[in-house]
């Protein structure tokens, strides 16, 4: 009954880390749709608002540490349960570091919003909607162990990547036709790469998560 | 007797693992000069090897990883050495992570060797001495425990940030006066960008030390 008890209330410290997880991700999805409506929709304020947020996506990282590290020291856990802490202690380093480019994109738009807009954002959107999926499909297929579903979210980044060239493309067009866009022209390119880094943080959760299932290195095929 | 052998066996682990972090540490500072080299001396051979040898950091990865896993499994460690072997899973990750960019600039150097100089590079070189020396000593503060390096490598960002900006600033002249400059601008732009990256992963480690040794945030302080 008492190795019940312990058993249950083990799942039970098991279960809170994968929610306070989801819950992490849920808001750093929030943090990358604000960022972009802040640059869309010139909105300064919405800006400001999501460089404090992220001070909440950093406590967080630090809350599911600590979690993580007394799972570590009081249950030592092993085989899988151990794979899936290590892991999350990972993600969670991912996790934080997605909120700060949404952050460096917030900041981007608030200078941005100082200066004419320079063509209606069209493709920065889809890229962002495109890298917020992503980034909650990595996690679903963390807290359920769905291989295939990290599999996705692994080919997925190719289209991200595509996005972003095109972006590159089309920017690099006005600023060969018109030097005053440079300056702009740089910041907007500067925003498609931080949505493409945070695809990149996707991807690597996604391949340590096949790694996990797995436990195959799909991080490291042939060189 | 049996006690002080397992004792021994398990500080020869930790060991162990310490030596495999500044040995991946070693290679990703030489794959930091060999993918610079292969660009100020237009070496497309080098940067192929650079490329490949981005595998053999990879499996580093893996194989600490893999250490660290066991020692938790079997060894149950408390207190310092939890911290230790979790914060070791989380560096290792960004060790991997500079050698994918290190790559990176390896596939630019390739292109931009392609096409005739657009300017010599004096201020890139010097970027990347930087960001080696600082990826160097965030692990050394990492391996002894040296709060007081970790913060140095934390406020060295600054200069590698500043260098970046200026670098950025210089190549906005040149895409300005000279359109078919913008290309080649664009790509060294990008290994600029790479360069501020490795920087910002040897900041994360030196957060990260920190924490560990003070148990105090740095990375996340007032809002």
């Amino acid at each position: 009954m008492e190795r019940e008890h312990i058993i249950r209330q083990y799942d039970l410290e098991l279960n809170d880390i994968r929610q306070k997880l989801l819950e992490m991700g849920g808001k750093v999805e929030v943090m990358i749709a604000n960022a972009m409506k802040s640059l869309v929709e010139r909105d300064s304020a919405l800006a400001d608002e999501t460089i404090r947020f992220d001070h909440e996506i950093n406590h967080l990282e630090v809350e599911i540490d600590e979690k993580c590290l007394h799972v570590l020291a009081t249950r030592q856990p092993a085989a899988r349960d151990l794979r899936f802490i290590t892991l999350a202690l990972k993600i969670v380093t991912d996790l934080e570091r997605i909120g700060d480019q949404c952050a460096a994109i917030a900041r981007r738009a608030k200078e941005l919003n100082q200066e004419p807009p320079l063509k209606p954002y069209i493709d920065l959107p889809r890229m962002a909607e495109w890298t917020a999926i992503m980034v909650k499909e990595s996690l679903d297929a963390f807290v359920r162990g769905d291989d295939a579903l990290a599999l996705k979210v692994c080919s997925d980044d190719q289209f991200v990547d595509d996005l972003n060239e095109q972006i590159q493309r089309e920017l690099l067009t006005y600023m060969i036709g018109d030097p005053t866009s440079i300056s702009r022209a740089i910041r907007i390119n500067y925003v498609s790469k931080c949505l493409e880094r945070i695809a990149d943080h996707a991807t690597n959760v996604a391949e340590m998560v096949i790694f996990m299932i797995k436990g195959k290195d799909i991080r490291h095929t042939t060189p």
